[in-house]
């Protein structure tokens, strides 16, 4: 089973990486550009397990160990 | 216009990044983990541009700042 969690900085939270992405390409001339926001992208493989096991132990790891509750929110997509 | 920018490892570049989370969920008793890889998502809002132009915009951006075209792929999905 492959599946990808997205994890994205929460509205309203500060992205200063999407920042100095922006802020460069208006140096560069891409005025056109008003928001930039930079998330992550997970891809996982798993084996032995069904698509609900595997989407359970995603929300698991993305909880634990990949997304910041607290600035931070994720999604799951199972392909 | 709002669109996001997805960027890759090429199939068959190492990811050390991946790596290291597969193991550490190995260590931590995951081993239905096969394999982990790791990539990047930016999101964009344009303003006065077209669809065409944006797109056209974003895979500037994308093969000048974005990815490294030796080791990486992107996909463009506008919104």
């Amino acid at each position: 089973m492959k599946a990808k969690v997205i994890v994205k900085l929460k509205e309203g939270v500060l992205d200063p990486q999407g920042q100095a992405i922006q802020q460069l390409l208006a140096q560069r001339g891409y005025s056109q550009i008003a928001d930039v926001r930079v998330g992550k992208l997970v891809e996982f493989e798993l084996e032995n397990v069904t698509p609900i096991e595997g989407e359970a132990m995603l929300a698991e790891i993305a909880d634990k160990l990949l997304a910041n509750p607290i600035i931070e929110s994720y999604r799951i997509e199972s392909q």
